[in-house]
């Protein structure tokens, strides 16, 4: 949408938010959720309806490098924990009463069968950026098409709020690449310890981004060159749902340092993009802020995560349904007859 | 309970947490809160089952010294607006599925007719604290009884989740002075702008403060003695929340300036009630990251809130539930099939 129209849906919703029986400004972050929420869906009384998360899956030829502390198998080990109710996403998506889809778009190995699981392979995994480009540019543009489906049909089912999240072994590396070549910063400063228990990977890390940086930085002239050079398909996935979200007005909930990634990979193909994200959490890997940074996004929370697969955009809807209930549901002084501020 | 024993049981749920199907301590502070309520309910199946929200609603005789933006008479118009469903409170409790409890403690002039209201007016507000003590010792104990008394009836009826919030125009002055005392803060660091639009009024609070201190100090031999001095009727309620949920064995959630004023008093009277306590956020009055560094609490949330009523308590409940959740829901490694870390 126009920035001027956004602004003006703001100003109307702040408008509403100073006759609510509160001291002006006092719902602090949950006001200015509560008025983004607003602009996006150009209402005074947003809603959060059917909230979603989609987890996309997808392994990185990267994992021959050795940068991960988990063998490759665990990316679908944890598909099928997924869809047996296993994991930590299942149980936080469940307290913030939201659908939770999980999606291959290129796991290695034979896919589960669970009739749960939305089967979207475009590829068997990507291939190692160390060596050659992750995907083709095509395969990179089926992988968003994938997104861009998933969010097309849950807003179709009346979503008002998705969330996107990602399991894939090596995909801190990846995110690290994609994160170091879009903000121009040393692999140094953004490459952390990802799933490892202590930072003895990191070297190894910075070694494998560098190489690929090396390898690819002069043929990425446009932001899909660097989806598809040094991307993962589960990133493109998540890029796709950004931009499909901000085309039928939707808000979406990012998570964590991967799916970052992924949205700051989509502002960049449309800036538009960016008014309809909300950074659920900031997580304890050192390239999650300089990527927050980057879209100008504050996250709402800090609870030093770093697991991914959507936990902390779930995390974050109460906050959300939160900040829109009480725009919505708040008494004004008038009508609740509260004398105003005599300062 | 003594600390051994509550370390006994923190290091069982860690070692359950190293087993869940995620990298250890990825889950960051949801781990810490997770095994936190395994330590106050003594299991490795710890439940948030029925969470009440109690908010008591005070006057307070400092208001004549002219240190509040909202007139007195706005305690007793919320407390209606609460009883209609009407306040930010309202809206956030109802999203995380917890009950609110409106307590009317001692609110100036005739109590609501509405059924709702749980009426224990202890006396008719309190006294101004720059000229006298705000209450008596009775007065003060009888008040912490009312909370004593709720927190009680919501464990006999299943609660394992405590949240305390307020409602009392002139509330942030008395923190305030509760704050300077406790930790020897001088009373310009601890002032904040309150429920106010601007700072203006600030330099009316510190001095109330300072002169409240310089008539009180001397008295003070016990937190009773301060409590009954400077505090408040809803603040002593509060308090008698978090010690009888300690000797209950029940989490409460503490809320902002006001509600950690009453917990740290709480703790100055028994110091085991501390490790029932959890922060739910940080606001923006300077002297709750005093009071929180004092109690040795992190808080959850930071959002800029710095409305009171229990919101910020209300607001982390769907935080806990889902640390809690992920606790007792998830798979292990081994009964999953997952493989554990090769680093």
């Amino acid at each position: 949408m126009p920035l001027c129209e956004a602004d003006a849906w703001i100003r109307r919703a702040e408008e509403r938010q100073n006759k609510l029986t509160k001291p002006p400004g006092s719902l602090g972050r949950l006001e200015d959720i509560a008025n983004r929420l607003c602009a996006i869906q150009q209402t005074l009384e947003p809603v959060v309806r059917n909230p979603a998360i989609f987890v996309f899956a997808g392994d990185h030829g990267v994992c021959k490098e050795g940068v991960n502390a988990y063998p490759q198998s665990v990316t679908g080990q944890m598909v099928e924990n997924f869809l047996r109710g296993g994991a930590a996403i299942n149980a936080i998506a469940h307290v913030a009463d939201a659908e939770l889809h999980v999606v291959d778009v290129g796991v290695v190995g034979p896919p589960s069968q669970n009739p749960k699981l939305l089967v979207r392979r475009v590829a068997p995994g990507t291939r190692n950026i160390c060596r050659e480009p992750a995907m083709s540019g095509d395969e990179a543009s089926a992988a968003m098409g994938v997104g861009i489906e998933c969010a097309e049909n849950a807003i179709r089912n009346g979503t008002t709020l998705l969330g996107i999240g990602e399991m894939g072994i090596g995909n801190t590396t990846i995110a690290s690449a994609l994160c170091a070549a879009l903000t121009d910063s040393d692999p140094a400063t953004v490459c952390g310890k990802g799933t490892a228990a202590d930072g003895a990977g990191i070297s190894c890390k910075v070694d494998a981004v560098r190489r690929a940086l090396a390898l690819h930085k002069r043929f990425i002239q446009t932001p899909l060159d660097l989806l598809a050079r040094l991307g993962g398909l589960e990133i493109a996935a998540m890029c796709g749902v950004c931009i499909q979200a901000a085309r039928s007005r939707c808000a979406v909930l990012i998570d964590g340092f991967i799916s970052t990634a992924a949205a700051a990979i989509a502002v960049s193909i449309d800036p538009a993009v960016r008014e309809y994200l909300i950074a659920a959490h900031e997580s304890t890997e050192p390239g999650h802020r300089v990527l927050l940074q980057f879209l100008r996004l504050a996250p709402l929370l800090q609870l030093q995560m770093r697991l991914g697969e959507g936990t902390g955009a779930a995390l974050a809807i109460p906050i959300v349904r939160a900040a829109v209930e009480a725009f919505r549901c708040m008494a004004t002084f008038e009508a609740a007859g509260v004398s105003e501020t005599s300062a």
